[in-house]
């Protein structure tokens, strides 16, 4: 397997930690930013993937682009247990709503205000950190007595949410106030497999 | 089966959408737009959906929150022959991957787009149609010769992707220059059980 990524990438790491949980071996090839701040791709690569985003995973004939569909089709194909992706309707239909909310307000909100401290993104920071915060809000009223986001064991919603929720001090939102969401980010390193990043211990 | 909506949203359309297609009875609970332009919610509302958006299904104990979960769990649940949310991994990818789309450049760009124009959200009209238009380019770029998104029939990635691409005209996007997206757009509208919404016919 080949996973297009670049280290500093949040978006990326989702699937580098599923890829580390699950012990798969893979080619990583590095996508740099270039000098404009965007994504220096490949010639070909958006025959690969349309978005011209990062990750893109090839696994032979199966090209996926997006942290979900990636996230998704490795719990399925190599995890003959099903437990990073539950099986059940309702079980695995937790987990995509977790991970809906790492595509809109973790990702509108969190990320980009990293995006604006660290790259310079031109967006309102104010308004990214109080959709991050919404996020945050909501993970903490789970995660204040749960010990994972969708049922009883770690998922594929782990992957999703975690990255910039750890990375969120890079776009200066505070953990403090957020106990349930910061045990959370310790249990999550402790799993077996468990890869950093920078900015991530 | 109850699920919390409002007529004039893309994102409760999307359930609406597949409640129909699968032909399943349930209670439409219209949630309105208050002054401030935002969700006039019941008093109890966060509890069901702490994110505090729309739509919401409620189906005896589970409760789930965003489209993507919504149409996950309906398909599992109410689909015996998977047509719709395909069991295979690589299929199954593919429309995730579609729904990714539906929660990123469709969503903050086509999307809001439209509430820049029709509710006076206050983001930048240019920017949200730049990126509604990079969204239409990477469906056409599939649309222009297949029919569907993933694989060979309709799945939940065209009742994700469908809603704000059809409304898109009211967030001053032309279609004129995507011809295999409009062609999609009917085909869609052919389909039995098809339900519409203000602003598509």
């Amino acid at each position: 397997m080949k996973l297009y990524s670049r280290e500093s990438s949040g978006n990326s790491y989702k699937a580098r930690l599923l890829l580390s949980f699950l012990g798969l071996p893979y080619e990583k090839i590095e996508i740099e930013r270039g000098g404009d701040g965007r994504n220096a791709l490949p010639a070909d690569y958006l025959t690969l993937n349309p978005r011209g985003q990062i990750p893109t995973l090839v696994d032979g004939e199966v090209v996926l682009w997006g942290s979900t569909a990636i996230l998704y089709y490795l719990a399925l194909t190599h995890d003959g247990q099903r437990r990073w992706m539950p099986a059940q309707a309702r079980a695995g239909a937790e987990v995509l709503q977790w991970m809906e909310l790492a595509q809109n307000e973790i990702l509108s909100g969190l990320a980009i205000a990293r995006g604006i401290i660290r790259w310079g993104f031109k967006e309102d920071l104010a308004a990214c950190q109080a959709k991050g915060i919404k996020a945050l809000t909501v993970m903490e009223r789970r995660l204040a007595n749960h010990q994972w986001l969708a049922g009883e064991e770690p998922t594929i919603a782990e992957c999703a949410c975690f990255p910039y929720t750890a990375l969120c001090p890079e776009g200066q939102i505070d953990l403090g106030p957020y106990p349930g969401v910061r045990g959370w980010l310790a249990r999550v390193k402790r799993l077996p497999g468990f890869v950093a990043m920078p900015g991530v211990e």
